[in-house]
């Protein structure tokens, strides 16, 4: 089922993002062209307090034009681990360090379309600290119980794919459910 | 914490998805510039048999360079009703016809630079029928049981948001366990 690539032509090269046009073989011989864009992947951090609370953002995204509930995450820096990211964006956008990390899952967000790859972790044993935001970032942190933040995930207020797969992977760990599905 | 629009600069317009530069101004007064992908927003179904099987199905994505499991999807065309493509979709790619079509939620798939949004919708009581596909598709069709599902997310199997989203969803629906989070 494969398809095997032709060509492949760059559009864009932006400073998140890159656009591409391949051109496509596909299984019976045909041609097809794909637009694919390329992100350089992310991390988002499920950081849980003690009393079971998790920590959430709210942040404008230009991008769907709201202001968004979302877990802690952002995108990896050239050659950088995944973990290293997670550790470092959890303190850069909430002040939180953590002592126990532990990865949840990696998924790609949009997979008809672009090839962002999103790495989960479970973060435990917080302790509170300062921000550092980019310069053109705004974030204000939140505590909020893991049935709450469930409730908002039913109700519709949490539309964030990331934050809805790290939630509900969490309340599944949470209640030993996942091993057995 | 909105960001204002100041410009909005269209690079390309394409078949599935537009990129545009967006000039913002922050809250604090500063400029920034976002890197935003359009997109005409699409439909997932979790599609249960009456023995708890869900209907997946298996295709080839350029953007990822990978064979993938997702759950039956597509993307709105232009006016369309998100359920009737959800009707449309689920038929299309499994020829799978469902008597109750539940709405379960809307999420973002990546907020951070797509505004794509994605309906996800429970289907029950299905027909067998006969797939009919685009032009450029090539999808297999499987039923697995859910826990089975539930299982390949856990090991990694299962990369696709929108799939585990749903499948997670479906899984507290039927355990009952998400009204009380």
């Amino acid at each position: 089922m494969r398809e095997k690539t032709l060509t492949r032509e760059y559009l864009f090269r932006g400073r998140i993002i890159n656009l591409r046009i391949d051109r496509v073989e596909l299984p019976d011989g045909r041609e097809a062209s794909r637009e694919v864009v390329e992100h350089p992947g992310a991390v988002g951090i499920v950081a849980l307090t003690a009393k079971g609370e998790v920590v959430l953002i709210k942040q404008y995204r230009q991008a769907t034009g709201e202001e968004m509930w979302e877990i802690p995450a952002g995108k990896l820096e050239a050659r950088e681990d995944p973990r290293e990211c997670a550790v470092r964006e959890l303190a850069e956008e909430t002040g939180y360090t953590a002592n126990h990390w532990e990865k949840m899952t990696s998924f790609y967000t949009s997979p008809g379309f672009a090839n962002e790859i999103l790495h989960l972790y479970l973060a435990r044993g917080l302790e509170a600290g300062e921000q550092s935001l980019d310069p053109d970032e705004a974030i204000c942190t939140y505590l909020l119980p893991l049935p709450r933040a469930l409730e908002m995930i039913k109700r519709g207020e949490i539309r964030d794919a990331k934050t809805i797969v790290g939630l509900l992977l969490a309340a599944r760990s949470e209640d030993g459910g996942m091993g057995e599905g």
